[in-house]
């Protein structure tokens, strides 16, 4: 899977989370591209990376309650009409848009009666529409809530979510969760000393099997969840 | 009252509309500038506007569901945190925020079902926020929606319908419509000549007497039509 990573923000440099995000990037399959550092947009080259990825996500701070201007600067370039559907061709179509948000609130200020008063859902609607229109597949968004209060812990969970928001497949189901770990682990006992293969691929090899009965367990647990009145 | 019209729209020249809507500014009351005409923000002097006026429209056409990146780089970089809410001050508090937006698609687009699938109500949802947060009251917006296939009846109509929009106090009653109107009659009959004058004043007090008993008569429907189930 190709993903594509467009962050819009005026002071990337400045950016801890940005930064972070950077670092945290997965080592392949994923372009990243900063909107901010380009004084014009490449229409052509803009249009043809989005062709080739099979995920796009927009990476942003919140600004004013949507993204900053250079990334509907970039919309209003790039997303020429002809292009997102003129002629009744949908080159976008069946692609996954992903948001990774950040904002300066916690969560619970983005609610009716928070500080916000409206759902983060709620003012990404004009995204929104623009996948609708696109014909893409709009992806649950990935919201960061004041990360410069985050623990160590929450930071190292934070990679992992990022990642595999990057790269899963989606829907996030358990099933896809630990394909995406078994796939992770196999490329890491790749990367281990020979003295050390033998355990990863022990490692490995104990993970699937445990992944199997694991997921007999769970699908019998969400068939009774499910089922279940509240 | 002052009103502040502040106009996105990257080729203002070619807009058939932001042309007609400049054309159609009342004469006096009204500041009107254009965002994207301007290589920089001069920061003081855009909130010292802000603060003298009592309304403040934003005007643009709708790109991808928002405002073009003008007005979003005018937010990002005029609306700093310490003018609109900082020290809990709200310089902003209690003035009108009113949204004239025009269309390319028509207003039944704009539904759940429709082809964009959205209200236009839903997509404003980021400016409806600003306006929440810096206390300031969202008037109901002013959508024109495929201008280009107006009548001319229906245009006439649309200058009158605009200047309301502009100057017209707020809440939209058929009491402040008839004010409105007869403050704009009086400045009328200032205007002509003095053999015109006598039959400029007959009209002007004529419409006042229709008034009051059109007053009275509208009190009373309206008493009966909110207490009647549907």
């Amino acid at each position: 899977m190709t993903t594509l990573v467009l962050v819009a923000h005026p002071h990337l440099a400045d950016s801890t989370s940005q930064q972070f995000f950077k670092a945290s990037l997965p080592a392949t399959g994923v372009t990243w591209e900063h909107l901010d550092a380009q004084p014009a947009f490449d229409i052509a080259a803009e249009q043809d990376q989005l062709r080739q990825a099979d995920r796009i996500i927009f990476q942003f701070p919140l600004y004013w309650y949507a993204a900053p201007a250079s990334l509907k600067a970039w919309e209003d370039t790039v997303l020429t009409r002809t292009f997102v559907y003129g002629d009744h061709r949908y080159p976008l179509a069946g692609k996954e848009l992903g948001i990774v948000v950040t904002t300066g609130m916690p969560a619970k200020a983005f609610q009716r009666g928070g500080v916000e008063g409206q759902t983060l859902d709620a003012l990404l609607a004009p995204l929104a529409a623009v996948a609708h229109r696109a014909r893409m597949t709009w992806l649950p968004t990935l919201a960061v809530h004041q990360f410069g209060y985050l623990t160590e812990a929450q930071k190292l969970a934070l990679v992992v979510d990022y990642q595999r928001y990057l790269t899963q497949p989606q829907p996030d189901t358990l099933a896809n969760r630990q394909a995406w770990f078994a796939d992770r682990l196999a490329s890491m006992v790749q990367g281990l000393t020979p003295e050390q293969r033998a355990t990863g691929e022990l490692i490995a090899t104990t993970f699937d099997d445990h992944r199997s009965s694991l997921d007999e367990l769970t699908d019998t647990l969400a068939m009774i969840k499910e089922t279940e009145d509240d």
